[in-house]
C-alpha cells in the first residue's frame, strides 16, 4: 500500500511540460468552411504587474481556422505559462491574441479576460483580429459555462 | 413474476437497430416556408483520438428544409454510431453537417457540438452550411435545454 | 355540504366548449401602429403520428395585428383541440400558423413549437408568416415563462 | 421513399400498449437495504372534474423498495391512463400512492403531485405512506428537473 | 508538422488504462476527523440491460473515510468500465457502493446515480452505507455542478 | 364582427362573484392520511393602512386537512376581497390564517405572505396553527413558482 | 404608545394624491445626446374588460428624451389609475405609450406590457413610437429584474 | 415648468427625517401565536473601521415579536444612521440585534449581515438571541431577493 | 494583542485618498487595435436631489481606448466621490460619461447607470459617445455579474 | 504621465506581504454570543501533489468564535501561501482548519474546500471541529456567491 500524504515525494512532471511546452499548430482538416472553434478556460491567473497579488480570469477565445487549428494540450500548458508573470489585463488579453495569431495565421480570432473583481470593479477585456479579405461570421460572446465572479 | 437482474438475459435490440440504421429522409410538407427546425441533443458521447477515453458533448442542429425533413428515430441512431469512434471534436461536428447535408440538401443547416470540459478547457465547434442562393433565416444558437458543463 | 368527489356528477362544459369553439377575430383599435402581441402557451399536447403516445410542447405567437387581434379565450380552446389530434411536431406548428394567418391576416407572424425531449432529442420549430410589403419589427424569439425540458 | 405526412395511416400502437398496460412488479436485488428510487414525470395531465379542462402536473415520486421495485415502462403506462380520466388533484396524488403502495408494499413512499397554475393559484399535493415499523431514510423533496410553472 | 486527423494512426493508452486498472485505497492522513469527501462525476454512462441503448448519469459519492481515502485517478477509470456494461439503474449505483465500501471500510458513505431521463421519466437511485457504531456526519445531498436533465 | 373595446360595454360578473362569494369546504376524500396541500397566490395586493397605496404579496399556504379541504375557486374570489381594504402585512397574512382554520379546521395550517419591498424593505409573514396534537409533518417552506421581488 | 392596527384610522394620503396626479415633464438636461432611460414597473394591475377580474403586468419603459423626461413620481401615481379602470392588455399598454408621447415628445419610446397567465396563456404586448427623422440607439428590450410569471 | 437640475436647491428633508428617527415599536396585534416576520434590506452601508472605506450588505432579520413590533418607516431610517459610521462587520450586525432586542424584547431574534467582498473575501455575519424560555419556530435562513455579490 | 474594536482610534487614509484623487490615464499599449475594456461596479452609491436619500446603482462601462486607459484605483476612487453628492440617475450617468471622455478622449465609451428600485419603479439610464469616426465594435450590453435588484 | 506597462519595473509588495505575514487574532467583542462568522474565498489555488500541475477551490469556513476572530487581511494573506505549495485537496482543507483552530480556539469551525472538476471528477472536502462542551448553531453548508464549476 502507498505511504501517507507527508512521506510521499511530490511529482514534477507538470512543472517539466509547462517549462518545455511550444504552442503547437496542427492541419485543419476542413479549410473549405468558416467554422468557429469556442474554447472557454476558467482557471486563468497570472500577477498584477503594480503589487504581485494574483489576478484570476475566464479566458474565452473564438476563432476560425484557416490553415491550422490550435492543439488543445499545447493551449492548456501555454495557458499555465501566465501563473508566475506579473501582467496587466490588457496586456495579458492582448498578448494571447498575438501569439495565437502569429501562430495560426486565423481567418478570424477574439480573445476575452473575464477578470474578477479588484478594488470593487470587475473588468473584462475583449480584442479582436480579422484577415482583412474576412467575410465569415462573428458570433456574438456566448458563454457556456456558469460565469465566475 | 420476472427473475431477478442477474438471472435475466440482458436485451440486445438496441444492439442491433444502431447497427442497421441508415440515416432516413422524409418529404417536407411545407416546402413553400423557410420554417427552421432545431434539434438539441444532449448524450453525444464518442472517444478521443489521441487517447481513446470518452468525451462527451451536446449536438445542437438547426436547418431549413428543402425538399426533405429528417425522420427522428434515425437522427437518434445515427447518433449512436459515434459511441464508440475515435474522433476529435472538429471532425465529429463538421461530419455530421457532412452527413445530414448530403442526405436532405437542405437550404440551410448549423451544427453545433458543445463539448464538457477536457485538460481544464471547454470546447464548441460552429459549422454551418448554406444552399448558396438562400436569403431565409440564420437564428442565433439558443439552447432551450440547460446547458451541461 | 358538497358530497365527496367520488359521488359528484364530474362536469363536461369544458368539452362542449372545446367542441363548439370557432377561432374568433375582434376588430384591432390600434392599427396605425406596428405593435407586437406576443403569446406563450405552456400547455399544448396532442398525439405522435407515429405511436399514438402523447407529444408536449410549449406554443410561442408573435405577431403584428393588421385589422384584426385574436380573441384570447377562442385561442385557448382552439390550443385544446389538438389533444386527442395525431400529428407531427412540424405540421402542427405550421397547422397553427396557417390557421392564425387565414382568421387574421396579419402583417407580420411567428409560430414557435417547443417540444419536450422525444427519444433523446429536443425538437423545436420555428415558423413565420410576413405580409410582402412588411417593413416593420420581427423581433428575436424571447421566452418569458421558465423555459419546460 | 416514405409519403408526406397527411397520406400515412397513423400508427396506434401506443393506444394499445397504454390500454393493455399492468403495472408490474420485479424483484429488488437489494433488499438488504433502505436505498431510495427517486422517479420524476413531468409530462402527467388529466381532466378538471368540475369542467373536463385539461390539468396539467408533474408527478414526484420516493420510495424504498422491500421485496419489489417497479417495472419503469410499465409506470409510464399507468401515468398515460390517466389523460383522459376527470379527477382532482388530491385524488390523482393519492390514487397513485395506493396503487403503488398495493403493487409493491414499499418500506416508505411519497407521492408529489405538482400542478400547474389554475385561477392563479399553484397547487401541490404531498402524500405518504409508510411501513409502521419503518426507521429508514426519508428525504426531503428535492426536484432534480427544472420546475415547471 | 503533424499530419491531419485521418492519417493519424488512433491512440489506445486510454483503453489500455481502463483495462488494466484496479480500484487504488491511499492511507487517510485525518483518521482522527470524521471529515467528508464528496465527489461529483457528470460523465458516467452504461448500458441498458433490457435493449442495449445507453443510458447517462452523474454519480454522486459522499463518505468518510476511515483508514483509507480512495486514489482519484482509479476512481475515474473504474467508472469508465461500466461504459459498455449492461446493468440497471438500482444495480449500477448499489455495485459502486459495494466495491468501495469493500475496498474502503469507510465510517459512512452514500451513492447517488442521478439519471437523465428515458420514457419520459428520470430516476435518482440514493443508497447509502454506515458503519455500525458511526455517529458522525450524514449530510444532506448537495449539488456542486449545475445538474443535468 | 364584435365592436371595437372603447364601443363595448365592460362585463362585471367578476364583481359580482366576488362580492358573493363564500369560502367554501368540501369533505376530504383521504383523511385516513396525513397529507400536505400546498398552494401558492402570486396575485395578492390590498392597499396600506398608513397611506392607502397598494401592496403586492405571494400567499403561500401549506395544510393538512382534517375532514375538510377548501374548494380551490372559493379560495381565489376570498383572495380578491383583499384588493380594496387596507390592511398591514401581519394583520393580512393572520387573518387569512383566523379564516381558513375557522373554515376547515385542519390539523396544520401555515400561511407565508411575501409581500414585495417597500421603503428598500421586504417583508414575509410566517404564521402557523396546529391541532394540539397533531403529529404528522410540517414541511419546510418551498416555492415552486419562482419568487417575485 | 401607538395604539393596535385594528383601533387606527387608516391614511389616506395615497388615495388622494392619485386622484390629484398630473403627470409632469422636466426639462432634459443632456439634449445633446441621444441616451436611453429604461424603466421596470414590476406593481401594475388593472381590470378585465369582460369580467372585472384582476389583470397583473410589469411595465418596461425605453425612451429616448428630447426636450423633457418624465417626473418619476408623477409616472408612479399614473401607473396607480389603472387600478380600477377595465382596460384590454392591447389598450393599456397602447394608452401609456400615448400618454408619455403626448407629454414628452420623445425622439424614441417602446412600452412593453408583460401580463401574467390568463387562461393558460401569457401575454406581452410591445408597442413603439419614433419620431420620424429618429436614427438613435433602439436597444433590443432587456429585463433588469426577474421575471414574474 | 420646472428648472433644469442643476438650477434647483436640492431637497434636505431625508437627513431631517434619518437625524431625528427613533426606533419606533408598535403593538403586536397577535400575540397569541409566535410567528416570523422577516426583513431582507438590501442597501445597508457603512465605513471600513479600518480605513473609512464604504462597506455594504444585505441585512437579513427574522423575529417572533412578543408584545411589540417594529415600525417599518422607523427601521428603514435607523438603517440609514449606518451610512457615516465606521464600524465592522461583526459590530454592526450584533448592534442591530442589540438595539431590536431593547426595543422589542422579542421572543426570539436573529440578524445576518451579509457583506459583499472585500480582499477577494464574502463575509456573512449571523448573530441569534431568544427569550430563555422560548420554543416556538426557528427558521432555517432563507433569502427572498436574488443575493447580491 | 490588539486591543478590542471600540478602544481603537478608526483609520481615515480612505476618506483622504478618495478626497486627494485625480482621475488618471495611463498610455494604452494597444493603439493598433479596436479592443473594448468592459468595467462592472456594484457599488456605486449617491443621494437623491429631491430628497437626500441613498440611491444605488451598478456603474457599467465600456469603451475602446484611443491612447489613453483609465488607471483602475484612480476609477475607484472617483467613483467613490458620488457618495455624499445629490445628483440624479440621469445626471449621474452622464456626469460620468463627460469626466471620462475629457480624461481619456476614447474612440467609443459608454456608460450604463443600473439603480435600485424606487417608488417601485426601477431605472436603467444608457448613455454613448463615439468619435465621429469610428467604425469599430459597440458591442450590446452584458452583463458579468449578477444582477442587483 | 506615467510610462507605458512593458516599461515600468512591476511592484514587489506584494509578494512581501505574502512573505512577511502571520495569522492574527482579535479580540472578540461579543463573546457573549454564539454567533457565526461565514467567509467565502473563491480564489484559492495550489498545486497537485502528484504532478505539479495548478488546482483551484473555493474555501468556505464557518465559525463561532470564543476569545477571539481572525483579522481579516492575515486571512487573506495567508490563503495567499497556498499558490505555491503541492498539497492534496484533504490536506489543504484540513491544514486550513489546523491552523485555525489552533489561532483561535473557537467554539466550533467548519472548512470546505470546494475543488474544480480534475479528470472529470469534481471533489469538495468538508472538515468540523467542535469545542467538546460546544452546544450551539452548526448551520447547514449555505453559498452566498454563485458556485464555481
Ligand atoms: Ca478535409
Ligand atoms: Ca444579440
Ligand atoms: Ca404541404
Ligand atoms: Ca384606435
Ligand atoms: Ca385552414
Ligand atoms: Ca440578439
Ligand atoms: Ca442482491
Ligand atoms: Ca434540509
Ligand atoms: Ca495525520
Ligand atoms: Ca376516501
Ligand atoms: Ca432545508
Ligand atoms: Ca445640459
Ligand atoms: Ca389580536
Ligand atoms: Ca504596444
Ligand atoms: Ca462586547
Ligand atoms: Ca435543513
Amino acid at each position: 500500500m502507498p505511504e501517507s500524504e507527508q512521506d510521499r515525494i511530490p511529482g514534477r512532471y507538470g512543472f517539466d511540460e509547462i517549462a518545455a511546452n511550444q504552442l503547437e499548430a496542427w492541419p485543419n482538416s476542413y479549410p473549405e468552411r468558416d467554422y468557429v472553434t469556442h474554447f472557454e478556460i476558467p482557471e486563468f491567473t497570472c500577477l498584477c504587474p503594480r503589487s504581485g497579488f494574483p489576478d484570476f480570469a475566464t479566458i474565452i477565445i473564438d476563432y476560425v481556422p484557416d490553415k491550422h487549428v490550435v492543439e488543445l494540450k499545447s493551449l492548456k500548458l501555454y495557458i499555465n505559462t501566465y501563473r508566475n508573470r506579473q501582467i496587466s489585463h490588457e496586456a495579458s488579453s492582448n498578448a494571447i491574441l498575438d501569439d495565437l495569431v502569429e501562430l495560426l495565421a486565423p481567418r478570424w480570432m477574439r480573445v476575452v479576460g473575464d477578470f474578477t473583481v479588484r478594488g470593487n470593479i470587475k473588468t473584462v477585456i475583449t480584442t479582436e483580429y480579422a484577415n482583412p479579405d474576412y467575410q465569415g461570421p462573428r458570433p456574438e460572446l456566448k458563454r457556456f459555462l456558469p460565469a465566475i465572479g
